[in-house]
């Protein structure tokens, strides 16, 4: 996807790079220690969506500022610090092709660097003149928490509903994207009407983006997609495909993937894998994934008719067609 | 201890009970789950030492204000993040006397719940009509996290030397003191020179603190301290008084205390204990605590005779004198 998307970018490409370096210079430390674990961090740093989506939607709706650089450093930092947390809540070998600092250094220095990548986000927004973004990104973050507590509240929960799941991935994974989007309108001073659609957009595709992360972690290539796979079976986190499955596969085969699901057998993903496959589960939770996509790129018909506007469209339909 | 300072709050009784309603009510979820959580972190919260310290600075500089409170369940988080974070670090099984998060809940929900916290505390700190407060905390918490990777950085170093030590402890324990006496007399409204007066205030009675904490950790009884001692030990963290007798012991005394330190014998807590006890190493730690409370009061000679100001007096020889 990375490559993908760099041919993206060019409306935005200052920005980008000025966003890196920023994000590079806040981490910094007079500790050579801390330097040494975020040196490692950087270096698995992935696609950069949100920032894209911060100087996207601000080129779309208006003028980019050197506070837009300044966000989308922040919501980069914070999509860092979850993931670095999550790696010690998965207990994930694997991210992003490189060793996850808890695999690395021990689970103590994951939770510590993630904290520390959520304590610079905040002290770089506090550095904005008003307070509007630092309220936006601390409710976001908020959300975040709860997703993620709800999420593991309905861990080894097999009659999850889509209700409930919806409601984890809105919060664990869609409201930072939605946050990014509003933000970067909101700093190109466009009216509150866009601002709304702009939202909505990033609310769409992050949850678009979420479902297509749940199928990939069931049929995806370790070596393609380079993290982990099998993480949301193994932690017996229902996704929509399992959902969807249990709710509506014969009797027999819902009655294997429970069982499946509860046990401690070496080739259970792979044998998840095999019965999920020929059903039609994949192909709803697909479906379901490109309405969103849909909506999302409706939001943007009344933009004015831009680059950014047409990066953001297709943007939008490589969430669900991505490898990665 | 909270008994003892129960009586020293009379002159900021209303705010003090105004902070414990604001930490609920901030903290309050629309999901049960998380209000499960939460309502067992509060039962565990300690003496509000922190919220004391902002809500005293401002009485002895001036007049309080609603930001006060706000400020001080915002500190009081801060410092509960930590702590549930701690714990996740340390593997600790007892904290408060109370069992931890992690014990109770796995590693997982005590990452998440800090996080919750660490949150919830930004966002209620950008609640205040200025940046200010938002900045000074969130400098600080990357001053924690800073010494808090440097302090497992150290871990297994028997060779950590006093200045490195006193880099650790100031910027993991020290700092979020000296921010709640500078937010208390900034906010109410007090000069410069004041402000720098307080601030070196709750530096040095943070310090003395953990220097105390690290002597409890040694001769305690946990019943009494109420959390599992000998974690520094156990982690290998090498504290003031460990460190001033692996520098002044007799060679073989020293010698011991090495090998006992790497040592996995179950017995080790204790043989250290006996090996420190008849040293001068605890007198040593004690008389650095007692030289930074002197400091402490100190700086607050030049304040205007209040009762806020005598309660902090009085405070300050409570940190070393505490049992707990």
């Amino acid at each position: 996807m990375t490559t993908l998307l760099n041919g993206l970018t060019t409306c935005i490409e200052p920005q980008m790079r000025a966003v890196e370096q920023l994000f590079e210079a806040e981490l910094t430390s007079d500790l050579a220690c801390v330097n040494v674990l975020i040196k490692h961090v950087s270096r698995f740093r992935g696609k950069m969506l949100r920032p894209m989506l911060v100087l996207l939607s601000g080129r779309a709706t208006g003028n980019l500022t050197d506070a837009h650089v300044t966000l989308a450093t922040v919501v980069e930092m914070v999509h860092m610090a979850t993931l670095v947390h999550d790696d010690v809540l998965d207990d994930a070998e694997l991210r992003r092709k490189g060793a996850t600092i808890n695999h690395l250094r021990g689970n103590e220095a994951a939770v510590l660097l993630g904290d520390y990548l959520i304590s610079h986000s905040y002290h770089l927004c506090s550095s904005l003149q008003s307070q509007f973004a630092s309220r936006v990104i601390a409710a976001t973050t908020n959300r975040v928490c709860e997703g993620e507590l709800l999420q593991i509240d309905n861990r080894n929960n097999l009659d999850l509903d889509e209700e409930t799941y919806f409601k984890i991935i809105g919060r664990k994974t869609a409201i930072l994207c939605a946050t990014c989007c509003l933000l970067g309108a909101k700093f190109a001073g466009a009216s509150n009407e866009r601002i709304a659609q702009l939202e909505q957009y990033g609310q769409c595709i992050g949850t678009a983006f979420q479902i297509q992360d749940d199928i990939l972690d069931i049929v995806g290539d370790a070596g393609v997609v380079g993290k982990t796979l099998g993480i949301d079976v193994e932690k017996q986190k229902l996704t929509l495909p399992m959902i969807h499955f249990l709710r509506t596969a014969p009797k027999e085969h819902r009655a294997l993937l429970r069982s499946l699901l509860q046990s401690r057998e070496a080739d259970k993903i792979e044998r998840i894998r095999n019965l999920i496959l020929p059903s039609s589960s994949l192909d709803y939770a697909r479906g379901q994934a490109e309405k969103l996509i849909a909506r999302a790129r409706a939001a943007l018909t009344t933009l004015p008719d831009t680059e950014a506007r047409q990066v953001l469209d297709t943007l939008a339909e490589f969430v669900v067609n991505r490898p990665v």
